[in-house]
């Protein structure tokens, strides 16, 4: 048995974290941590929330740090120093070079030489995870939109003088569990709400940095997240240019080929729409392609964005990590 | 024409205050003032929102206190002082003594010499508010809930035995602007939140105040609020026995005699259900009545918590205050 | 293995049901039915809906009839003669008398020879249920409130000459997936819409009718289901009179008592509120309890009407049936 | 005083058509239609609904036609023989040429001699509404997209050769109040649902025979509609590539210029995001511009799909062709 302990056991990542651990059959859950709710029950456990400064690394194989950046490598260096293996879920580890974090989060990254940390999106990197020590897991955004593209990005069928237009839902928490005017009720509420448009948007690097290792020549991204009036769920709505090594009707044979095999990722026929619902409460990525003669494809990718998006895919790693059943305790 | 100023006008209660003044046809908005959002346009106006700090009682000839409690009694000092009407929102002037405040607010009422002030529920207090200094608006559970049961109390038809049931439901607005777990959306999102049960709730004294001086024999109230998961509107369902003098079929007569006269109460015909939406966004109170043979009453009554449960209410208040037309601004 | 079929499997108990039976250690789904859907996919199995007339009752042990009422009873009578035992979902065997039934359902109840027969609330009825050919699972309203009372029921507890009032909330998926206006989105959106008022809903005789077999001595059922706006959950909020052989404050330990061993039923402490959120997407009910001092309580009692409300519950009856552990595939 | 009638007045277009009506002060209510609704009172005003074979175009100038695609053509001939004006909001008299109709529809057109009439998007096509005597006004997403790409058209900035995206989203009443598998509340709520992608919603004609009459040197539109889960409200977001002869950081200023004089159209400064609130309940169409440095942009246009997208943009119409202040009755 493994045992697992989680770091930020009570925002919504950590709790489906948690769900997903406390049924996984090799992994024991030691704890789960959070300052603000310490000594109140762990759902669907028989543990306490501890506060971080009163966890031992002894009592555990694996952590996973479910932290705002920053605080996020701070546990992870502890950890490699204790010889503890890392499944992060924050920002900190996905970017391969501290300047670009820097770019990014406008801060210096704290443990520089952390980086570069294998990226944990298994289904285009699952080599450079199967034992590694620490993987960086990326977010809801970066994984349903790389999911969304990769197939595209393998066979070189983009244009690269047209952008890659992604315009993305997501619900309220992916934006936290903390309190703020952004995530009350009545502001959300029959609301739709844009926000970090452009290229604005922090994960913009992120994602830019996993297509180009697939593919060097490709037009910008423009990216444009929106707030959706329901708890969970992720949809990206990607429109492509193709440069004429492959058709519109190709595309659809494309997704099939690279997903073929994929047990997470699910290619829906032709003529279907992937929906919210498609994904919710499951730990898959749902995708539906819908050419546009006969250079454009319009594809949409569905993820549960505390699942796929974070907690199960976080699981996912873990499994590679210490050399399991990829899809153990996820379906 | 009249110059107002609204105190708290970035809450939600507030934002109606000023949508309905700024359209009231014998009102100027002097100011609105918010110091969180100072500098910020007032929605709907051409003005901006001011500290509190930095506006002059001399500029207007009424004012309205939609702040937290405490804040609003000492700003309602001030104006009595300076020969300004007060139209009050907070609970600071709702309760008649300093001792029932003490009570339900845990604290010593900060200008005890305000009390007792008129009650601002125009359909049962008219008289005493018609040209009143000052006035204080019942908030949306008391409103609701008395406009529900005064019928039955002015023909003394209740049963003294028998508890007053109110099973409350409330739209989130009434939780407030400020955020907080209560509020979060994703706490809220499909869910029914039941909390201060009993008597437990601040309001209860309010209202066993109002029932005892129109009827003071009267079995107990037991109180149960609700969050429900909308923005706005709030339903009380009322269960009550009879006391014989009225039979179960003649409740409903009793409401038509009682409110026909009256343009902001609608009670539906017989057979006819209040819904949350027969009052949201509207200054009424809806009422639909359910005779249950031969000595009980199920009552339903409801109102937008920010308007006939706040924000209309005052307006109301202050048309009685002025000798206006009692609806002016209002239909 | 139990060879299991299910009728209706398209309608939301039907797929809560099918999503139930697909993982359940000891039974086989054999087929799923469904008239508008037949040749689509049965979610979560390699099954594709077929019409109810070409499925055969030799591939099954068991049917579940989650059917409209008449519809089901037709079924029942086939599967009774074929000796394959019967779990309805529907009313057709929860009234014990054809003459119960004529009067909830205003038209002849079509095999008067099925009643009575088991009613399935197995924390009520166990040992009738186990070893049943035929048992007839209660549907939300009346399980949910059912056990919300039981144990004061159990304890004689209440006050005959009161009245026992029920305020009931349920989610969309009660009102059934056939479209009509009372489910259409934005009639519900925003709202909260009380029906069946008074003693008017066709479940008030059946509670009538299980409530009596525990306690004869009882004040009149005053029932008021509301629409609420969500898919899933059933609340309801119980308001009781005790009649002195118990006090408010005993009324949390009777329910302790009771429910002790109980897997399914889960009584909260005392303070806290039970929400829909706790029973959403899990198969218990949950309970928690507001004394009011000295002669009244407040009970909160929570479903998933789809689950512990439909789904689960007939699961649960079916294990009973078959000899097996009750929560087998539950918990 | 105007005498106007509406056909399909109980539809939810037709709802707020009436609510619009009932207040517009040059214009007397005489009749609204509805069939399933008849002898209902007409909301907000005094009037019942008629069966829309028992009115007479005598007691009326003008009439509303609130329904379905061909049986509005049907009313609109009956109009223009008896001298009636005519205010279409159907999609029968939009497209310029009966071939165009019958692509879109696969029906031929009923009334071929109406064809062309005057499209009524009064920001765009004001002088040809001016005085005329009928005029089809656009739907929603026609109206949202047109009036977001319109600026760029008319100074022909759009590169000719990359495709203009479309990502709309719009609430559930834009799918009317017909009860359907696609309204069902359960099966809207919490999900987010695209459809009819790529060019295959009926209105991708209806926008380019517009946009072309501006500008003929244009990509192609790739259009995907999304159902929200909320009641009302309707968002593009338009994603564009720029042929050189504007830059990103002038876009603004070209919308500034165009629509500084309009009263129904709100261009936000930069920076800000126009969200569905913004537009719900009023009858402006919002707008927010993000430049993508050099050569793209995203727009993001936003009104109430019953009110800009429908109703108020009809009365608007009205306004127009009756020679009256165009904002009467609408700010």
């Amino acid at each position: 048995m493994i045992r697992a302990g989680v770091f930020g056991g009570a925002g919504y990542a950590g709790l489906d974290l948690v769900e997903i651990l406390a049924t996984h059959p090799q992994v024991d859950l030691a704890f789960a941590t959070s300052n603000s709710f310490a000594g109140e029950p762990v759902p669907r456990t028989c543990l306490r929330y501890t506060p971080s400064s009163e966890v031992s690394l002894q009592d555990v194989d694996v952590i996973f740090l479910a932290l705002p950046h920053k605080a996020s490598a701070a546990e992870a260096r502890k950890a490699v120093d204790a010889n503890v293996r890392v499944v992060d879920l924050s920002a900190d580890l996905r970017l391969d070079t501290p300047a670009a974090y820097e770019r990014a989060y406008r801060t210096p990254h704290p443990h520089p030489e952390l980086l570069p940390t294998p990226y944990g999106l298994p289904e285009i990197n699952r080599a450079e995870i199967r034992g590694a020590d620490r993987v960086a897991t990326p977010g809801c955004y970066p994984t349903t939109t790389l999911l969304g593209l990769y197939p595209l990005l393998r066979f070189g069928a983009l244009a690269p003088d047209a952008p890659i237009i992604v315009d993305a839902k997501s619900g309220v928490t992916g934006a936290g569990r903390k309190p703020s005017m952004t995530t009350h009720f009545a502001e959300v509420y029959g609301n739709l709400i844009p926000y970090k448009t452009g290229r604005s948007h922090r994960h913009v690097g992120e994602i830019d940095q996993e297509t180009q290792k697939v593919c060097s020549e490709l037009g910008p991204l423009i990216f444009c997240p929106h707030l959706l009036p329901v708890d969970r769920g992720l949809m990206t709505s990607i429109y492509v240019s193709l440069n004429g090594s492959m058709k519109s009707d190709q595309v659809h044979d494309a997704f099939d080929e690279i997903y073929g095999g994929e047990a997470l990722v699910e290619v829906l026929p032709l003529g279907a729409q992937a929906t919210l619902k498609h994904a919710v409460k499951t730990n898959k990525c749902v995708i539906s392609i819908t050419p546009v003669p006969d250079r454009f494809a319009h594809i949409t990718s569905v993820t549960d964005n505390l699942r796929k998006g974070a907690a199960s895919q976080a699981v996912q790693n873990m499994n590679l990590m210490f050399g399991l059943e990829e899809t153990l305790g996820l379906i």
